[in-house]
């Protein structure tokens, strides 16, 4: 069973092509000999080829021989991790339309947790659960799209982790301590929340970006009128969840990002067109970064400068129109997508989508511009080449850029400060090519990458160690598993001169993004500290019926439900019996007396859809009918003793009422 | 960035202790060593320590040095699957409690695929879907332990996957060639289904384990007469996925296993006592190995020697109490859990569970039992001695089994063969002795080991590559991700005369059993073929109302819903509006006309929780309430084209009815 593709040769990669272009033509010429080439996928879109007019790179169904995870090259970094040997770095996924996030352990790509969110996830209850049921309001599904965590003085502060739901317009919160949700927050006058960002110098607003353009408020006015619809930038206080406030602008905005000072955030704008329908959105060759300017908001905001949309009593700085001391529209070109702050916090990176171009935006020059000093534009210091459809960009420590390029399916390391020197050149075609001198190499990926990040690269402390490539097709990539095909998460090892591929990571769809943070920074509780919503909850509850969660196994019949507080210790629940009359709606709240780590146990009813988990000294409940007469067990669904088989009772739901239950 | 671990030395095993008992002791003094050592994990349970009157092994805390995955030893195999390189085989794990199953890759441990089977999935709809909630009948969870493929001539066809619901009572079934249910089969008169396993000689009957004892019908009688209550071993036709006959039998039963001839099925029940408490379940120094004779049993379902329980028209040959031509019980110390048949389908190999012996039941002397030539307790041909808590059994082709025992965390591979030598041994000290030295090997393993599976170890063809040992905690083997902690899958060369831990990898919990398919039997298809129960449901629909699915863009008004066909291709769906009027039921019906491998659509409907998968030609669809005026975009969550975000619509509500919807 020797492997025929461990060698240790290396990857092929486009050493320092002498323009982007070049390098097309090559990778062009590749797609042709492998025959069935990456310009057959666009194909399907019509609209591609004509946009484009150019051809697709190509290496599809010839597995790279690279340099493989699990093995260190002569200068670089190894993937491997032992046997019960820890990773360097905790990555945090967003799970797409899962609308969970993920926890991996980089660099073995190890899937560590799934954290549920947005969505039902029958291993936990989370969505079945009374609290979880409570915030999320009934809704079993969303769709994450970015993840980012609570910062302080440019790093991460390991407290908090802030998600996406596109679907329903939400901003949830993850407690890092216990790696659970604590708070959904409901974005009012949203559509298609998208871009989210946390300001970097302490916990501040956390902001997020409506992708979708609707009526304001949208109830039913106004919809045969597109020119009146708009979108909102929303301020969420990251600490209380709470929206602060709301920016109502004209264009479809995308990603977001913030500064490292806590002065500006940015949005994408690749819709200034204001279509509703595909040929509409891409009319014009320009569109815009939005430049919040946050001082200026704050202060419209104390000064009652604003309108309430319907309902909502968020106050509204309305910045529709033209640019204003709120909100300055930079023009980029065309259709920007990512928007990336470098980590020297001096250069703002937007990547055109539509255009084969990134926009570097000098954050320095912005108060200028604001001031009327300078024109926005007049913020670009430059504007290289990097390939056909990039989208996002990472960075190392050096003064490197990492773009990924969707439509050619590479990785472009390009390096700042000579693209901005080529910028400065004022004879176009020497321009031209000093710019091209500032691509470094391009790095095959399989297939069609989407979002790119690095290991702290989101941070001041980024380490140049690891580039995720995050991508969305997987085709050959792996063993076939039917129509449905994981997505292919590309792990690099960016230490070196050169990239280098090292692991192929198959996920579910669809992760939009990740980041990568040193282990240092993430310490968690491994017992449950029994703080926050939740708890506060249970407490209430408690106090109410005079019962302590850590002691007490109580039945009480009270407005209508039967409330079971009961505990656990491996291997028995208190009560082995609760007996019930049928149509009566049954509440278990447990608690898991274990005061051991990793000692989890949960509770199944069965043919009641009812199942959750309880974590060591954690409290947790659901509520039930139990509408039909029987011998009903429930059981302990998590293996936590030898004897986990035999830690069961059974609910006795009776036609007429009956005597309380047994202690077992 | 040098990883410490990263070391050649072998990880230290016990080599060939001389009893089960010595080896023990070693583990204690390790154990003491170490401080926190895993004697006190069982502390919690304050009924093990008296149970077991023994010490615990504990390496925790201490990272083994091991080879680590990824790196091939001397002589072994290697774990290392280089990026773009295929997988050796197929892994199909259960997903416990998260209601799934899931597909890795063996050995690179990649999780390539969740195919979501009881529980909701938010990434595919599944649950949320026309289909999906029908054959789910609304319910959200479930609670999957065994997966077994559909068999012909002793090994996998490569056609189905079969799936147990401990908690509902159900059976799904997987088609490979596709990776999706297509079939939910409710199982009548059950509760706790928990061991199922299809026969081998042929895709005949699969068959399913009630672990929990009720009245029988269950509906409010008898509940307070557990000496009445009963358990069901079914049989369910696994081309039909019908439920044919049960066999009502008294005691809890366990896991389930089948010979290679089609003659017999297997049941282990621990629960020989009839309790309904933890303690009156364990009364008994020995349980039972049920041993069903299938001719038998199917002769009285002809001759109508059957019963009907309830409302269920199911034959049931009542076989309650004493031995009968139906169901032989072996008696085999004590509360048994596992049975595993070997390879060759000679033995049949019954884990104690409560005992620190597995024994060996011959398979060829079962006939002579039925006719009463031998007793029951005969047919045991060996019981060695493997370790504290064995639960299951796993082949390699050389005659030797590996145990997973729970309590001591190892596994012990011993030699069949020579078990059975030492047990035909007269003099007690001598046999014992003898049996000691059929003990191969003990691996340490982390924590808690449950299940373990071998490659293509339950079939003639088992290989002796891969051992996979599934343990249920995984306390300080990965980067602490909060107080739910992941399993811990170990990944075992058992190619050698020693066997080597060659990679630790964490899983959402709780994977209870997997199967390892060599590669080559599993071809599924990469375009949907458009056949099987649901694709049945979307033509009758379409012919009704006169379209055909893969061209017409239709919208239907009827019966009180408006009915939407609509067809996608990227980036566009083929309307770019829908209107309709608040209060109308609306039901989208997506045909993904793309050809392409791996190119799937979806459908995000926002503020309406929404959202469903249609891969490549494939066809689904939702159905939900528009209860809300306004503008509600609808979008593809899937990154199926560089203007994926492009590809939306609006879904238009009104108080008033409107006109048909424009073409996008």
């Amino acid at each position: 069973m020797q492997n025929k593709h461990d060698k240790t040769a290396q990857h092929t990669t486009h050493p320092q092509p002498e323009s982007a272009t070049a390098s097309n033509a090559v990778q062009a010429e590749a797609a042709t000999e492998t025959g069935w080439g990456r310009r057959d996928f666009l194909k399907v879109g019509s609209l591609a080829a004509a946009l484009f007019g150019t051809q697709l790179a190509g290496c599809e169904k010839t597995p790279s021989p690279g340099l493989g995870g699990g093995q260190a090259h002569a200068s670089g970094l190894s993937t491997h991790v032992a046997p019960g040997a820890h990773d360097d770095y905790y990555g945090f996924w967003s799970g797409g339309q899962s609308g969970e996030i993920r926890v991996l352990g980089v660099p073995s790509m190890r899937e560590l947790k799934r954290i549920p969110v947005f969505n039902f996830d029958a291993a936990t209850g989370w969505g079945a659960t009374d609290f979880s049921k409570k915030i999320l309001g009934n809704r079993l599904s969303g769709d994450t799209h970015h993840v980012h965590l609570s910062y302080k003085d440019g790093t991460y502060d390991g407290r908090y982790i802030f998600v996406n739901d596109k679907a329903s317009a939400r901003l949830a919160r993850v407690r890092i301590d216990i790696m659970e949700v604590d708070r959904i927050t409901e974005l009012p006058n949203c559509a298609g929340t998208h871009g989210i960002f946390p300001q970097r110098h302490k916990t501040g607003y956390v902001f997020t970006n409506s992708e979708f353009r609707t009526p304001m408020p949208n109830d039913g006015r106004d919809m045969d009128s597109p020119e009146k619809y708009g979108a909102m930038h929303t301020a969420v206080d990251g600490e209380t969840m709470e929206v602060k406030w709301q920016v109502l602008v004209e264009g479809n905005m995308d990603l977001c990002a913030t500064d490292y000072q806590g002065k500006y955030s940015f949005a994408t704008c690749y819709n200034s067109e204001g279509g509703v329908t595909l040929e509409k959105m891409m009319a014009n060759e320009r569109d815009h970064l939005y430049v919040f300017n946050i001082a200026n908001i704050e202060r419209a905001v104390q000064n009652g400068k604003t309108i309430r949309i319907g309902n909502s009593t968020v106050p509204v700085v309305d910045a529709r129109g033209a640019d204003s001391e709120y909100v300055m529209r930079i023009p980029v070109p065309k259709s920007p997508h990512g928007v990336n702050m470098d980590p020297t916090g001096m250069y703002a990176v937007v990547s055109g989508k539509l255009s084969p171009t990134v926009s570097v935006v000098d954050v320095r020059k912005l108060d200028d511009a604001f001031q009327k000093k300078i024109k926005p534009r007049d913020c670009v210091v430059a504007e290289p080449e990097v390939g056909l459809g990039p989208l996002h960009t990472a960075f190392d420590n050096k003064g490197n850029a990492y773009t990924s390029i969707f439509i050619d399916s590479v990785v472009t390391k390009w390096n700042i400060a000579a693209a901005i020197e080529a910028y400065k050149i004022k004879d176009p075609k020497a321009s031209k090519e000093a710019a091209a001198k500032a691509i470094l190499q391009k790095l095959d990926v399989h297939y069609q990458i989407g979002h790119i990040n690095a290991s702290m690269s989101e941070t001041k402390e980024a380490d140049g160690k690891w580039l995720m490539a995050l991508c969305k097709f997987s085709k050959d990539r792996y063993l076939n598993v039917g129509p449905l095909m994981p997505e292919n998460d590309q792990l690099i090892d960016m230490s070196g001169d050169k990239m280098k591929l090292m692991h192929d990571g198959p996920t579910y769809p669809e992760p939009h993004d990740c980041v990568i943070v040193k282990k240092s920074i993430i310490q968690p509780t491994k017992i449950q500290p029994r703080t926050g919503p939740r708890f506060e909850m249970y407490e209430a509850w408690a106090k109410e019926d005079g019962v302590n969660l850590l002691k007490d196994n109580k039945i009480i019949r009270k407005n209508g439900i039967v409330r079971v507080y009961m505990t656990s210790q491996a291997p028995k629940f208190h009560f082995s019996e609760i007996r019930v009359t049928k149509g009566e709606k049954v509440q278990i709240i447990l608690t898991n007396l274990d005061n051991v780590e990793d000692l989890s146990h949960g509770l199944c009813v069965t043919h009641h859809d009812v199942n959750f988990l309880v974590n060591a000294r954690d409290t947790n409940s659901a509520t039930f009918v139990a509408d039909k007469p029987g011998v009903y067990w429930f059981y302990c669904p998590w293996f936590c003793h030898a004897l986990h088989l035999e830690m069961r009772g059974r609910l006795i739901v009776s036609d007429a009422p009956t005597s309380q239950p047994k202690k077992g």
